[in-house]
């Protein structure tokens, strides 16, 4: 049985389109009967069908950030100019995920999806449903920017340009102990009842420690040395975890977060290449701007840069921003001139 | 009622003598009727009880790991030189602690002890039991470090030399959401039973998911990037999980570690002025050396440079360990020669 969770809505997330893609088999066995994907455009699709822009999503996001933060006539994602579109990834609770898939396939019973499905299925969407063959931009953060390595390792002819945002194009041992340890917070709850609970309020313990992981790790600690959630109208900082990170996350899915978060920790496109990433990433034929956050505390930049040094042609363009990896949700009012800067400068470079 | 516990015995920590200092009083409120302290020399004190040298111990560590890897003669911590006492900070299990403690004050009933209650117990102990009035040096890691700047400041006259290796004078914000995210652990176990358990192992899942938390914040993403673990003989990580840190903590006591983290989440030697942080450090006539490892994830260098600014005379030596804050276990071969080459040069320093 699915279950009922508000969130998930037009109310949240504004307008936006849910496309059937059809059977989606699985890489790692198991199939998506009838996977459907949540997409939102800006812009027009020129008659060439080419001046298209791919967004990709988050773990625990949406289009909706992007729509709030990212796009709009006075940025670099300029619906003027590009036809825009947001796919949000299997599991996110827009798009066919745990809490809302029919019962076949719901709960519990969610196959297994890795970040190279989703990047199937995309391409699937764009081509079937809106006949467009090649992108000029991939651009997603976080679990983002994991899709969008996936894109351009996968389908090196489609894409044009890239630019993977406070993410990596093969999760980290790191990176995978850390989301472990989000999983932990759910699956320890009671109510979880191996994900078989009635509602996602009957995790609500559960999923208000993982906000509590996502401060000690989501932002910096120069974040936390500064205060800056004053900054932020929160004071003292029990209430910007109240006000902010707790109900941020506590409406959430718990299965789907799962879902996600198995997604993210085997993200690695060196699977194309039999373990070698170097040869992995040398397929890459899109002009990469590699866009790091220097405070995350977990995509460092020197992660992201050893990866950018196997891509031909590639930048690294490292993004100043003390709150860290969760920078992403653009609230530092210096991080979307920062992020314009670049995808302007990318956006405009030939190719 | 109190709790059996094997790991805290000689078996484990070697030689050690546990001291009454009598009735302490604490900061809070209430009182450890009897407090007893677990305390470790080497070398002999001198006629003028002039060369002794203190050593404060960490959250979940003890003496033993100094014996182990930082006193020697070999080091520049040397029995052959020095005097060299090590006290066992209040709640580690082999000093007073909630699960050793007598009935009226044992485990749920364990009254909230400060760093500064610590440090008072500490004065007095070398004082009544010893007669040492002055220390030539005092030096501790983590919440060693804490206790190192808490008797810098308290008793200035009686410190010559400190060096807080890997921790602050007054806890981050950030520390204390990571520490409360290890105590979390803890608490939503059911076997915890708001601390009334009858055995460690009752809280067995608690503890594991503790020490995965260390796997995230104790070391550096480098460390886990270079896949370092290997070179511990561990393979593959999990490995070195379920060998290294599930072992290390699960077998300690939950009410232990947790009354040690309330202390280490309100270490402030701000609190003798005010809240003036500044003030406080500037009290300090200690000759100090600020030891940060560079590579610590939750008290980065930065923080420390911070306050090493408001101590006069003082200098920033920061360690190179990719280990990241558990480089404290002196497991790098390249760790200890920077410990015994900063502390050797503050030994030698005419104050």
């Amino acid at each position: 049985m699915s279950v009922e969770n508000p969130y998930y809505s037009h109310e949240f997330h504004g307008d936006y389109d849910v496309v059937s893609i059809g059977r989606l088999d699985l890489e790692e066995g198991g199939s998506i009967p009838d996977c459907r994907l949540a997409v939102t455009t800006w812009g027009e699709l020129n008659e060439a069908r080419d001046n298209a822009i791919l967004i990709t999503t988050w773990y625990s996001g949406t289009h909706q950030i992007w729509r709030d933060v990212y796009v709009g006539p006075e940025h670099a994602l300029n619906p003027d100019l590009f036809f825009i579109v947001a796919i949000n990834h299997v599991g996110n609770g827009l798009s066919t995920s745990p809490h809302n898939a029919p019962d076949e396939i719901a709960m519990s019973r969610f196959p297994k999806v890795r970040i190279s499905d989703d990047i199937v299925a995309q391409e699937r969407l764009l081509r079937e449903h809106f006949g467009i063959e090649q992108l000029q931009l991939v651009v997603g953060g976080s679990m983002g920017a994991q899709q969008t390595y996936e894109w351009a390792v996968r389908f090196p002819d489609k894409v044009l340009r890239a630019a993977p945002i406070a993410g990596t194009a093969q999760n980290t041992p790191h990176d995978f102990l850390f989301t472990e340890a989000l999983n932990a917070q759910i699956w320890y709850d009671p109510g979880w009842n191996d994900g078989e609970y009635k509602s996602n309020a009957d995790v609500v313990d559960g999923l208000t420690r993982h906000a509590h992981l996502w401060a000690v790790m989501g932002f910096s600690t120069k974040f936390w040395k500064q205060e800056l959630w004053r900054a932020l109208e929160f004071d003292p900082k029990d209430a910007f975890l109240q006000g902010f990170l707790e109900p941020y996350f506590t409406v959430m899915d718990p299965n789907d977060l799962l879902a996600m978060a198995w997604k993210w920790q085997r993200g690695d496109v060196a699977r194309h290449t039999g373990g070698d990433l170097a040869a992995a990433l040398g397929r890459i034929t899109a002009k990469t701007f590699v866009m790091p956050t220097d405070e995350d505390m977990f995509f460092p930049v020197r992660d992201c840069k050893t990866e950018q040094e196997h891509i031909k042609g590639s930048r690294l363009r490292v993004i100043n921003d003390v709150l860290g990896h969760l920078a992403l949700f653009g609230i530092a009012p210096t991080y979307m001139p920062q992020i314009d800067q670049h995808l302007g400068e990318l956006l405009a470079t030939d190719v």
